[in-house]
């Protein structure tokens, strides 16, 4: 049983377009974060050509290095997929067919209605000192290598079927290999609707009493908010987790309204959809300058067929009119990207959809189309809840078409969570207008 | 005068956030794509930790093997900003301190008025051999060493001061020692609705003739089809682009019906847009398993107003009902994930939004919801265009909820494109279905 705390771990990236800026190399910060958590210590990564020479000296550098080594990328069919003949080469040995995969493979290519073309056959192929890691998610599998005391994992670069691999495959394989010692707990607090700044030295203020050695806490803000990173590692959970608490404490103390969630990947529309849940609301939109967006982050949510009603997408001044009821006149007189617009269309859909709640934006998402009265960025979105509240606030975003389209999104799903949880202010102290 | 077409680059990006997963190594990938732009061929990426002697031997072996090293990362004040004491200690020199970044490092000090603590003086010390980059976006300047007939820069690692420092101090360097010679000629040619294999094996077949040394080909297959990446070395441009043509117009000749745009960020989005606009035509979208997604993604594009009427986003059967007018009866006998549920909704959105052309989307995105007769990733897909065509097609793709969602839209989208070309083929061979 070795003591996982001084287990070192490389990552080698391979893929040209790695190199060349094509590709970012999302693959490599996942496993970063995956083999930290576990309480590997990732020394080096390195991003390398599909070379077969290169792979074949990187993988033997890293195993000389480190006790783990996972590869990824290089495994397809074509002739620029080099991995499995450089590695099966660096070992000394043939192949051997898995007939499972060839199977998998096949099947996966009848069920598509695509003929079984010779290169496919390759993907069956095994070096004969590897395990297969089955991929049902692909056609390429992974390969394990027990190498004395060493291990190294050689996966496909498609991001989903490396992770599911890694997941259902590797996790499991490191465990019966290195047992389960030292933990890093890393808690992730989701914020929305403040910025850094305001969040850091007026909300929390000073919390440098919390904070050593082995408690950190660290800011990392995005478009509509900031999530906090609280890590703190120990021997086991428990130990981990009880330096930790305070700090975590401390935080809800201060800063519950603008938290939303826990978890990396907890998002502000499986926030809403929660409160939605309990509460037995339905849910509608109503949007222009988002174009479906708001529905779409919504309708990400598993189960969300639950509270969402449904959505008009209402680009043209005649889907306002004739399908959410804005009227006429004040389209002429106060012009799409208004407050009373942004209201009738927020009533409109709830009432159209018959839903509890209607939602509506509409703005100049540009990058043409501002005019010295609203500029492009200038967004109203609505909000109505039969008999409870209807307003509308307006925000400034922008001149980016994609980032007003994001912000608008998070500002009005955000809105939804503050009206469900009782909280009155609004994002980024906007100010609710009545309607 | 160098030949840049021979010469190598390595990237070195420094800093414990990169292993640890909590910052994406976006750097790199911009470098990458920089330096190839220029004509350097990246060859390796190295990430790092802040450790002095990991650094020290990093920066001496890549200088080994490559022409030009550039780092960034670990130049702050703090104890674990590295890099300018190991590069110093690699080449066994002292520091010269530079007047000019004290001065500017004090006065920014002064107008955020923070006081200048005596870790920041080092901002301003600089290895004897080195020439400083002056950093006027931050406290830490860059360094450009000139080794003998090999170069080092080392940079900060905040994106946007790492970003000027290369286009204003480093690029006029590259030129000044390298000259203005060698091209690398990128085209990206982007393909939709064929698979990696079909498209390598039966549709461009072998074209080792047009492939050599200086002619490259990458396939880069993403969740919609595959990007075909061309690349040729030359003189100049003519000189590369005249190596490329051959490639390029083989491939045209074979694969043309399938290619939808060319460049690195052009989307399907963006290749129906134009389309639309070209043939005067409308269009609305009605979607359910996608929630909204199509819309959103054809209103990614601006201008996109004219041609998008709006959508309708029908999560609840209700919203079918009344606002598409799909049938009670068909959706009873049919369900809703059906041929004629699809092919209702086009038809609905396009005569309710007064559109040219219908889309819709209905399916079972998962993870739950599925049964034996319609498992998860059961996706109909409906088109119609009043008095040309009415179809739909049924696909069947994973059992993962959002590559479901992303999936439907390209298939979507590549069936709108190959309509409007007169392509009688559907994405991945799917079936039309008359209504």
């Amino acid at each position: 049983m070795w003591n996982l705390l001084t287990m070192k771990a490389e990552i080698i990236s391979i893929g040209n377009e790695l190199l060349n800026g094509d590709t970012v190399n999302t693959n490599a910060a996942w496993l970063g974060e995956f083999l930290t958590g576990i309480g590997f210590e990732v020394v080096r990564i390195h991003t390398i050509s599909d070379g077969h020479n290169v792979i074949a000296k990187t993988v033997d550098t890293a195993l000389n290095e480190s006790d783990l080594v996972i590869s990824t990328g290089g495994l397809g069919p074509t002739h620029d997929d080099m991995t499995k003949k450089a590695v099966a080469d660096l070992f000394g040995v043939g192949y051997k067919r898995d007939q499972q995969v060839l199977a998998h493979v096949q099947a996966m290519f009848e069920k598509r209605n695509i003929p079984f073309s010779k290169s496919n056959y390759a993907q069956a192929e095994i070096p004969e000192n590897g395990e297969t890691l089955f991929n049902k998610w692909g056609t390429a599998p992974g390969i394990w290598f027990d190498l004395e005391d060493k291990h190294l994992a050689v996966l496909p670069g498609v991001p989903y079927e490396m992770k599911h691999l890694i997941k259902e495959k590797v996790a499991p394989k490191l465990r019966e290999h290195y047992g389960e010692v030292g933990f890093l707990y890393s808690k992730y607090l989701k914020t929305a609707g403040v910025g850094e700044s305001i969040l850091s030295d007026e909300i929390l203020g000073d919390l440098s009493l919390y904070l050593n050695e082995e408690v950190k806490l660290a800011f990392l803000p995005n478009l509509g908010g900031v999530t906090l990173r609280l890590m703190a590692r120990g021997q086991d959970k428990e130990a981990a987790w009880s330096k930790l608490k305070p700090l975590h404490d401390v935080i809800y103390e201060k800063a519950a309204p603008f938290i939303f969630g826990e978890g990396k990947h907890c998002s502000i529309s499986e926030a809403v959809g929660d409160l939605l849940r309990e509460q037995e609301l339905r849910i509608a939109t109503a949007e222009s300058c988002t174009g479906g967006l708001i529905a779409s982050s919504i309708t990400d949510i598993a189960g969300s067929s639950d509270y969402m009603k449904g959505g008009i997408v209402s680009y043209a001044d005649s889907v306002k009119l004739y399908q959410l009821g804005v009227l006429s006149d004040t389209l002429e007189s106060e012009g799409a990207v208004s407050k009373k617009v942004a209201l009738q269309m927020a009533k409109g859909v709830a009432e159209k959809l018959d839903a509890d709640i209607g939602i509506s934006t509409t703005g100049v998402a540009g990058p043409g189309g501002g005019s010295e009265e609203k500029p492009v960025g200038t967004v109203w979105i609505g909000f109505y809840q039969k008999e409870k509240q209807y307003f509308a606030v307006k925000a400034f975003f922008t001149k980016d078409r994609l980032m007003n389209k994001e912000r608008s999104k998070m500002v009005a799903l955000e809105m939804v969570r503050r009206v469900l949880k009782g909280i009155n202010t609004m994002p980024y102290d906007l100010k609710k207008e009545r309607a």
